[in-house]
């Protein structure tokens, strides 16, 4: 079997037993039963995923993966495409909202060339370069199948490399000039949501070229027909190199059993295009923020995942992947540090309701 | 004048000419105007706080107030009023969730007994007790209108002692067996909504004490009829003595130039009673996260405040409040730390757009 078919054969459904201890304890910790919502609900699922009934979370690498466009070349983004490698040199640099928002969390940021249109010659960024940019997606497919099975493949080693060096949180970031074009178009290929809703201005485009975008995606669609069926059909056809990356990362987070913060629209692409590739791959994701790009709640919903920041973000690179890991790692401690009932000497709820308030 | 009209007349506006440099300096940053969304208008609203084009958060403090409530005797609350003084002793020890996240966060924890009704007797707990437990609130007002003012007045000087210690952003969050009744009956008062919107579960009643809270609540404001338009008035006759002293941590908060995140519902009434005190407090307010409890939204509404976490929590004691001060203080970060397009040789936007995009 290839690297591809290996690492999905390896995401198994979480350590049911963990999860039932853990929620057996959050039960007995002195607050109200479900009283602390989302965070019980994080820690019960990190408990299955790492299978331990108290899961910690000790090292968070964020990776944040570049790729270019041959659909700019349609205007439709804001910005010009030699911003992908000046942002790549920032990122290098820690001057991008990625790293202030890293080191906050106490997270660490990987840097990936997956396919930017220049010379990226640097050794601390990751060189996974399939190709300089996809082609044109108006003009036929954005990149061939092997291209997109080498992205998810690198995405999978890079995955791999963080959990063997100790990594237990990833989290998704990137950056590419255009690259919400793709991710809208993955978005309507697979969800049957119309161009008009799952498009929206990106880093800032005005109303004419947002209407320029909605008909180049229409164009792209039409003549690739990407089978929805197929989720390497439909990042070989209408995604990008960075997109196809992060699903990768995806998949190679839980084929190791680490949870994977999802970050933007653009992340959340990835994240449908691993789900249906490998739709058990769903149970090691988390939603971190929802972002004003308008597809990104359609996404969310498509992938049955409930984001916890709502802050009106829209930058991509992992910022709002960076500050939910602080979240996700919160819900650990609560677990293992909070007093129960009897350790405290609180009394419990009256009467005979306390079972059923869950 | 009292030290109540002393703070009042100290609450001022913000500083717009470093709100507009903190403005100005978020536009220069290394993404896409106004993509950080809530992170940035928080870091331009911390720089209109403390007068500083680059606002700094070194020092975060959550101040827990506890108090009894007469009203209990009704029926009101799935918890016996044994466990605020247990609950007390908890935040002490360090067992509690407010203690875990605090810790996370990096904020201290202070706790005040404004009046547990039993003795504690416990150094580090700061004693402000104003009385041993409100009176109950359907029998007559809750407290005297002296024992509000007292009660304002001692959470001013907490707020006071903490900013004279360095603290440079303050939390909100309490304990009180039941007090969710007095917060359900401040936000029907000032509001105007009805009270089966105001009134929720709380700690978890079943639908039979539910109906019997929303009943004793309409008895409540029958029976004393507050004056919805005198916020002292409002606290003595169906507020909580934890209430008032929360009330005046943030007036005292804002009278120093010192921003309050807001908990949830109980310390959202305090804020309620603190806003119609002093409405310029509320430019000092954070919202944190929004409450499973239903009018925690309400009240936010009320108050003009966008929650950033949505994690269906519903613990109160400063939970959601240590969760936000992260992201507060990551805010300032951002202002600070991010490059500008010209330290990093980042290109700016293309076209004539980039002006208009904020």
């Amino acid at each position: 079997m290839s690297k591809l078919e290996n690492t999905i054969a390896a995401v198994t459904g979480l350590d049911e037993e963990a999860m039932k201890q853990a929620a057996a304890r959050q039960d007995q910790l002195t607050k109200p039963q479900g009283s602390l919502g989302v965070l019980e609900e994080l820690s019960i699922r990190l408990a299955g995923i790492q299978g331990d009934p108290f899961p910690a979370i000790d090292r968070k690498v964020i990776i944040v993966m570049a790729g270019d466009h041959g659909v700019v070349a349609e205007g439709v983004s804001a910005f010009p495409q030699e911003v992908t490698p000046q942002m790549v040199a920032n990122f290098v640099a820690g001057g991008a909202g990625i790293n202030v928002l890293a080191r906050h969390s106490g997270a660490e940021v990987r840097v990936v060339d997956m396919g930017v249109a220049a010379n990226i010659d640097d050794p601390a960024v990751i060189d996974r370069k399939v190709k300089p940019g996809t082609d044109n997606m108006v003009e036929g497919p954005a990149m061939t199948r092997d291209e997109a099975i080498a992205c998810l493949e690198a995405g999978i080693e890079i995955a791999e490399a963080e959990v063997d060096a100790g990594a237990d949180l990833l989290g998704t970031g990137e950056m590419g000039i255009g690259n919400t074009t793709p991710s809208s178009a993955i978005l309507t290929v697979f969800s049957g949501v119309g161009v008009e809703q799952a498009t929206g201005r990106g880093t800032g485009i005005d109303n004419g070229a947002l209407n320029v975008k909605r008909e180049v995606i229409r164009r792209a669609i039409e003549v690739n027909r990407p089978d929805p069926d197929d989720g390497i059909d439909v990042l070989a056809k209408v995604g990008g190199l960075e997109i196809g990356g992060l699903a990768g990362v995806i998949l190679g987070g839980a084929a190791r059993r680490v949870p994977v913060i999802i970050d933007g629209f653009i992340s959340g692409a990835a994240a449908l295009v691993a789900a249906r590739i490998c739709p058990a791959a769903r149970q090691y994701m988390i939603a971190s923020h929802v972002s004003v790009e308008p597809g990104h709640k359609l996404i969310l919903d498509e992938l049955g995942l409930k984001p916890m920041l709502f802050m009106d973000m829209r930058l991509g690179e992992g910022t709002g992947a960076a500050l939910a890991a602080g979240i996700v790692e919160a819900s650990t401690r609560i677990l293992a540090e909070m007093a129960t009932f009897a350790d405290a000497g609180v009394s419990e709820k009256t009467g005979e309701e306390s079972s059923k308030q869950r």
